[in-house]
């Protein structure tokens, strides 16, 4: 017998219709013996909808009261979820993010989980009954007041209260039948990855790959919590992100399970920067980077140009959100006597393509052949950076998904049969 | 500078607008330098909207989660109007049931409160917060589960809050300007009463008046909290709910503030049962209550015909809300044998008509004014009951309306002015 963490998405219990199916399923994993503890997002669009009610209200929602009216949505599905396997003959009870001891910090909007104390939720798998828990919010430690995780934050839900129970594992439910080699509406021949480590699901998930948030994938690493990524739409067995460290001097030959490469992850959602004719002296980078910290700017990739003999003068290019992009240019704008640079550039029509994948560690000319395959196909490099599981490189907004579809061919992760499959995001 | 609770209705917070709107009204209690605590229920058809989802899942939800389901209703209600405020420039705090302390039993659906503790919103109110409370839930003692409080359940929090905070008013707004002299819609005449004290507030909420529940004006009583019932949808004042005695000995000519009757309820939501042929022996109506008592059914009115000195058999006729009917009636016909009567005769077409008022108690002859008025409108009697302040008559419930319309005429309530009223239910 098992302990179970389930976590479906707001694309699952999108209607009545929704919460029975889903129902039915957490019933079975019931009966089947296992102990199941639920986490469900709120039905479909309803928190759009409160969001377009309190848009109503207010342009500027103090962040306490949003809060309150967002969990609503989870007050909604999950109650409804507990009555519909009632009505199948199974004790469910549901529960709050307070009720389960979901603690957090007291920043509203994004609070983040600092401790989760289960024992109503332990109390209800010893009376034999399904717990429904709501995902996405929590209460603060000392003032009691409801808080939002923010983004994934249901996922998120799922893998601390998996962790505090010492679950067995955490399937994470939505309508995306895994983790995928790539995005398939990009590249439609990519292969559902059966088997993929944290390191690796950390570097996809922080490259642009939807399916789960990279704070989902830190918890689940730290508190080494099996998660398993699957359809609530289907039957197939989806995606384990588990520890799995590739077997000593393996290579392709030895273990066709275990590929050098996981994915390619691409992502559209940055700009770049360009701090133009900067003084090529020690600490004016620091200064720029400081400068756009200040900001709450986040930092991804940098590049810093060989500095012109003639002039002493460099450029700096550096890669952020694009949603991060107009605090940034203005604290920059504001230092510019300061740091003395001559002009900014700002640059919104660029992708990032990563191809990641731990095996990639021991095996050499990876680089050489990513390079090949997007020259072949005629895609300009503008930028790279790499760790060591990870190699990405900046391209033309408008030539990421040909560079996507040209690196996967390249890298033998191209499927050779013809799977339908959902993608989509899964939301919060 | 006054402490003041005010409640709204789901109806003054239908929508945006309305949301707007009430937060304009707190906003201007609280710049005239009150204190303002406030109770909302939820939006319009929120609450159907959210049985009906449930029904779609299952006919018959469990009552806890029915509760967590309901209670989404005020969480959104409630933050929505905290924002408001705020926008408005006026610090808002919104608190669940649970946050402010409201303790009820555990009977799901329709709990009962046991106690307020409202540290949190004291906390508010000292520090020059509007504190907003979500009506018609509260917190069962020890397992710390949602419940709500059944019809009438955010008057109710409003008034328990009231007494709570040792508030200087509890103000119930609706879409109703006050308590009348009858139901508007059917006596288009009817005054709005000024002052009413608590007991005659008490039978008419007994007697079918829809404006307040019986329970909160109970609890106004037992903690004399002055309620001030009107509408959010006008600046007119309503009618004060309150402790206040006539003087001794005064009569119409002396305070024309104070008429001998207060209003003229009606109620179409009984039915009568007759047990016939019941015999004629000490404890034979004793079992018949018992049995009916026994079935959760209320009896309201009884009458016995004066036996048949032939056959020493009687008739026993009651009246009880006909949603009690089928019930009770399944009850005594399980016990007819042992109750020996000859048949159960079961009638929904009745009406009641009920005359209030603290100063018939010092003033004879206002039953006989009332039969007459009656007598000259045609329209036959069939059951009596009287209290201190109240007569009861029930009537064929096609001559309900004409009854109150004659009555209304009779103890001279009509109004000589023109005024445009609105009147409805205050749903919870």
């Amino acid at each position: 017998m098992a302990l179970i963490v389930q976590k479906y998405g707001g694309s699952s219990v999108a209607d009545a219709n929704g919460v029975k199916r889903v129902a039915k399923r957490i019933a079975e994993s019931k009966r089947a013996g296992n102990d199941v503890v639920v986490v469900v997002s709120a039905m479909g669009d309803t928190t759009d909808e409160l969001i377009d009610l309190a848009n109503a209200i207010t342009p500027l929602p103090p962040s306490r009261e949003m809060d309150i009216l967002l969990t609503a949505g989870e007050r909604i599905s999950m109650s409804l979820l507990a009555m519909a396997i009632a009505n199948l003959g199974v004790e469910a009870r549901s529960f709050t993010g307070q009720q389960a001891g979901v603690i957090t910090d007291d920043v509203h909007g994004k609070a983040r989980i600092i401790d989760v104390t289960p024992s109503r939720i332990q109390a209800a798998i010893d009376d034999g009954a399904v717990a429904i828990v709501a995902g996405f919010q929590g209460v603060t430690q000392h003032t009691n007041d409801v808080t939002t995780l923010g983004r994934g934050g249901s996922d998120t839900t799922a893998v601390a209260l998996a962790a505090a129970l010492k679950a067995d594992v955490c399937e994470i439910y939505s309508d995306v039948d895994g983790v995928f080699t790539a995005d398939p509406r990009i590249v439609p021949s990519a292969r559902k990855i059966d088997r993929i480590n944290y390191d690796e699901m950390l570097e996809m998930a922080a490259s642009g790959a939807k399916v789960l948030v990279l704070r989902c994938v830190e918890y689940a690493r730290r508190y080494n919590v099996p998660i398993h990524v699957r359809s609530s739409f289907s039957a197939h067995p989806g995606t384990m992100v588990m520890n799995y460290e590739p077997a000593e001097g393996a290579d392709e030959g030895a273990d066709v399970e275990q590929p050098i490469i996981a994915g390619v992850a691409h992502d559209s959602s940055e700009a770049k920067i360009t701090v133009v004719g900067v003084p090529d002296v020690p600490g004016t980078a620091a200064h720029i980077f400081e400068v756009v910290a200040g900001s709450g700017a986040n930092i991804d990739m940098i590049v810093q140009n060989v500095s012109a003999a003639a002039t002493g003068l460099t450029d700096i290019s550096f890669t952020l959100p694009a949603s991060d992009g107009t605090l940034a240019m203005a604290a920059l704008s504001e230092s510019q006597d300061e740091i003395g640079f001559a002009s900014l550039q700002y640059d919104d029509t660029i992708g990032k393509l990563s191809l990641i994948g731990a095996g990639m560690k021991s095996h050499p000319g990876v680089s050489a052949r990513l390079f090949a395959a997007l020259s072949a196909a005629g895609i300009n490099i503008e930028m790279i950076s790499t760790s060591e599981i990870r190699i990405s490189v900046v391209t033309r907004s408008d030539q990421l998904a040909d560079a996507v579809r040209a690196v996967h061919t390249a890298f033998d992760l191209d499927s050779t049969e013809d799977e339908a499959v959902v993608y989509g995001g899964t939301g919060r």
